[in-house]
């Protein structure tokens, strides 16, 4: 297993190179996370459609149990049971967003290099002016269930559940079930809790209370993840396994305008509306799916109804909740119902990335509202939630409870509307006479190469390299 | 589909090309073959271990439900449920047999181009002075169950349970259930049934009766395959299925100096003994396979003792039979005892290859024999065996019934023996204290990568590009 080994050792290296500053030491992390003998058991996964801009090459890496789509390099690296979804890659001749005049000479490409990913989310395009072909992230590690989100990085290390969205990082620490959007950073630590949104026009802030945030999502000396939400992950896993067993699958019941991926569980008394997708490693037990409505990789929908063109965010968890039209379900988010007490969500509600909503009575949001934090009980709505309407008359700043937002209440809302308009459009829900394909129309009939890697020898646990193109 | 029909058109034109002098067109063929929705539902395999040169190469074409291993290059070919096994290549530096002074500069490579194969098998090394480094097949199209055995093909057609062994053929026809050994031959038709082998120093010649034959492997107007050694292996095609269903069976109770397949089928009361191959797509129900002993691929063996060091070569069936030690089962023979009344093979017997013993009683060969042809009951065996002491004495010509021998007989037998004894060396069967190592070390452990087409689009049917390396 030597090869396998001095790869672990470079990308421990490689990283604290990179974070030397912060006298952060990921070889902890890392020995504890990998366990080589299961490396051999996973398959590596490829998704082949007419669809996409097809490209896969990586060498000198452990790609174990990890899924593929579109145009993908991976080198020096591990990444484990990851989902690297690039059905949202820029392609040649478009503009990277904010950045005109900067027409891709050739179609964007997901570029892992010198990296371990363990059970990451890889997805959306990349916002980086500076390399608008390239979704490049080098030097970094990325621990359990944290979302890559159309996020560049070099020399970083995220936690268990934290979430990069649409922005650029140089050697960072992001702490676990921290949510950050904030442009480019550089040399900073994020604490774990945090939910960040930042840009020229507003500031959105929460920090999640400590002591409650670690019985949901903790780590231990080793950066580990523990707590609530991880056990809630964990305790399904082994449900996903069936699907990695079997070749073929009984199709799932879904109109000719909705994917399902065949790696998604679907159980109970499951219904899939029109213009749905249904991602990879989704997990549905007795959910009901709106025409337009979506889950997204990693995410739980149990006992719960979505009502039309609702949107769950990557790694999004809704238990016993009812959530109403045109609602967002940020990233990662909890929301923690009990049978015989749902939650309600009204139409059109925001409900913030990394929401914990976990009551013990029935608790119910009224329709157009933003819903941030950690909300125990109905008395917590008040310090955690704000009528859309109300946001949009905000000026210059707001507090309530621990959030605090500075700018223009309606250019945040509105910048929000047009990015859930724009995941609509992009995942198919505005699906119509042959108009608007996305997602849930290019995503279907996908094809699989699964890959394994050398079962003994020298390079035992690496994988061969390998290179598919149209 | 139309790329995929490009492929099917381009690969006949080539084909009716050189064997233009033959009217032989091969149209039919192809179009009753192909099933293009088939296609859709099969994977291809490319084999890796730690042991063979890993390079995998293939671009403009279908390869569905076939098994690679070693180094190949497919391009613009269509290789249907075929065994491309890659074990016994040359490596560089070795010396190609009969030609000293040709070191290899590379490795030797499998490589199809513009040729459709269909249910074949091609194994062993070429034995081409004039290209040491390719395993070459050009042009060429190969039915149901024929064996492309070291040999180089250019312009060729070849028929259903065809095999060509050891030599190169240039724009030739090779007839149902023919079984040549001819070192090189240049725009010649061989008639259904011939079994020839041929070199500087002897020939046996024999041909099987039409209107028998065609009872045993025919050919209708398509040259589609019927008959009884087709429909043997027609009813057991469903018996595999479970195999390519799951990604992870149970392994096979074997000692660990030999290899099980994870794509062969092993059934009833089987025993694996010591240093034993089974190849993929082997078929085992209740067989006793002895110390040393093989089943190649598209082997069936039923209800069947294999005694120590026993062959059985590509293709061979063998039911209710007991073989005595050190035998030879050559290629695609059909050894059909019955329930109680068992065929006895002596030891140190050589059935020849496309052999057919097919008795109602009892029947029993004596150790030490040469067995061919058909065999219909035991009044058969003064016709269709000898002594190999007996043939050993031959100085110039021998004729018994249909087969012709002409040469010295000790070198033919010399000959033969050589070649046991390196196929025995080759696959492993000699190994002992980490010596002699073979197929049944090196084939053990072998990963897989399960490569699928695109399922829909202009190259519906086809497989992308993928290379791979180490």
């Amino acid at each position: 297993m030597s090869q396998l080994k001095q790869l672990n050792d470079r990308i421990i290296s490689r990283v604290n190179a990179n974070l030397s500053e912060f006298n952060f030491d990921t070889e902890n992390f890392v020995f504890n996370s990998l366990e080589h003998e299961k490396m051999l058991k996973f398959y590596a996964f490829y998704g082949i459609t007419s669809q996409h801009p097809l490209y896969f090459h990586f060498r000198n890496s452990n790609i174990a149990g990890s899924y593929f789509l579109g145009k993908c390099y991976v080198g020096r690296s591990a990444v484990y049971k990851s989902d690297i979804r690039g059905d949202e890659l820029k392609r040649k001749g478009e503009e990277i967003q904010g950045a005109k005049n900067i027409p891709l000479v050739e179609d964007e490409m997901i570029t892992i290099k010198d990296s371990l990913l363990y059970k990451t989310l890889v997805h959306s395009n990349s916002h980086n002016p500076e390399s608008p072909e390239e979704f490049g992230i080098r030097n970094t590690i990325s621990a359990h269930y944290a979302n890559i989100h159309g996020s560049t990085l070099e020399g970083c290390f995220l936690g268990p559940f934290a979430t990069v969205d649409l922005m650029n990082l140089h050697s960072c620490i992001v702490g676990e079930f921290s949510y950050v959007q904030a442009g480019e950073l550089f040399h900073r630590k994020i604490d774990p809790g945090t939910v960040w949104i930042k840009n020229q026009n507003f500031e959105f802030k929460y920090k999640f209370n400590k002591d409650i945030l670690k019985n949901y999502i903790g780590v231990n000396t080793q950066y580990q993840p523990r707590g609530i939400i991880y056990d809630f992950v964990k305790d399904r896993e082994q449900d996903f396994e069936r699907l990695f067993d079997v070749m073929v699958l009984d199709p799932i019941d879904a109109p000719s305008s909705s994917a399902v991926n065949r790696y998604a569980v679907i159980r109970g008394k499951s219904r899939i509306g029109k213009n749905v997708l249904i991602s990879q490693k989704a997990f549905l037990d007795s959910a009901v799916m709106g025409d337009g409505s979506n889950a997204q990789e990693n995410t739980y929908i149990i006992n719960s109804t979505l009502s039309g063109n609702c949107i769950t965010a990557h790694g999004a968890k809704i238990v016993n909740t009812d959530v109403g039209k045109d609602c967002f379900i940020g990233f990662n988010s909890f929301l923690n119902g009990k049978a015989g007490s749902q939650i309600e969500i009204g139409e059109g509600c925001i409900v913030m990335p990394h929401t914990i909503i976990d009551s013990k009575g029935p608790i119910k949001f009224p329709d157009e509202h933003l819903v941030w934090g950690y909300i125990g009980s109905a008395d917590d709505i008040k310090n955690q939630t704000i009528a859309l309407d109300d946001l949009a008359a905000i000026r210059e700043s707001l507090t309530i409870g621990k959030m605090t937002f500075t700018g223009k209440g309606s250019v945040f809302i509105e910048a929000f509307r047009n990015r859930l308009r724009q995941i609509l459009l992009a995942n198919g829900a505005l699906f119509k006479n042959e108009d608007n394909r996305g997602h849930a129309q290019d995503d279907q009939n996908i094809s699989y190469n699964l890959i394994q890697p050398y079962r003994t020898g020298q390079r035992k646990g690496l994988y061969p390299s390998i290179r598919i193109k149209p």
